[in-house]
């Protein structure tokens, strides 16, 4: 019976979508499921999968905003010739 | 001082409800907080209570998403003759 | 299928207990099960309940750790005459 | 790598504001990261702090939701002569 | 940048193991993290994965502790003729 | 009354050390109740801060459990001349 949270930002990794799709979203409670399943025996019908979509000025990395803090990465990422 | 997270699906269980009503909740939150009060002596007074309302398609059961695992096992349910 | 998680502090309020005895974890594990299927009819079959219990020195309140808060309070505390 | 959740009630505390303004998360993830820093050593760039913001009816303490509880609290503060 | 908790009971479901094994807990760690990437195409360098085991004492089911949930299942299972 | 939940590797971090020290968690939690009284107003004495300590094989980033990830990013960082 494992409890699995997955947090991650509220936005779209695919085309159009502005946050985590439905399919997504069962993509990642199936593949959790199945990886407790596989690496400990856990059975699927008593593991929960709870999904948190955090708002992206809610989520904070290197002391910024993650928006901001991309920003600063990029901007450090060296540029090609 | 108990800290206690309630996380419950976003549906309505009362007559008309989409999600959890008010009442609900108050009730929720008055039931904890005695019952940490007769189990363990813990004053309501630093008793937090927090309920988080997820979202139906962002909680998973059985390896889907709970709609589908819901619908699944009511299939799967004997019929009466 | 609610899923619940309480943490408290390890420490004992049974008599010459230093921590929650299985007898109170049971005791919240069935009276918060039976809460939120009296408010909420959710099934207990499918009703997490995790107890998590956290050092004295790992808890904060009054930005004090819990002891030297509870101190605190009770010099603060008028005395009886 | 420190992981950082901080709850609090959805509700404004700048003027105007009906929630916690995106300048007061900026300033908590700062002041979050560089105190993780400061007194562990943990590196800012893999410092997770993550803010959720709780609906008040979905907060409970002294066994009542947040807005019943701060009113008993002030209708029983002494009041001035 | 996903944060994925992973909660399970401490006991052992490798041979002669008493709780997760680190293998078992790399697994878990590796496959969440490959899993996120495919799915999401979140980098495996953001993503933190956190493994909470819990005193089986402390986790409820079924209004009950899980060793006496599983109990009760055992004996209403049916018996093979 | 924010509710505040740190989470860092079970290691030292002060000479001599394995864990964060109890002058460390006090540290950590005046640091936060001070910061979330001067960015939000909100009172010390309903604030909560817990501290976990997560055993370093359970703890992920990279897809490996952490010293894995620390040993192979050491490896990968350029030597100086």
């Amino acid at each position: 019976m494992p409890y699995v949270n997955i947090k991650v930002t509220r936005e779209g990794t695919a085309p159009g979508a502005f946050s985590t799709t439905p399919e997504q979203k069962a993509a990642l409670i199936k593949g959790v499921s199945d990886l407790l399943f596989e690496v400990l025996g856990k059975p699927r019908n008593t593991t929960f999968v709870i999904i948190d979509e955090v708002e992206l000025d809610s989520w904070g990395l290197g002391g910024l905003p993650v928006l901001e803090y991309r920003e600063l990465v990029s901007r450090a990422a060296p540029k090609d010739e």
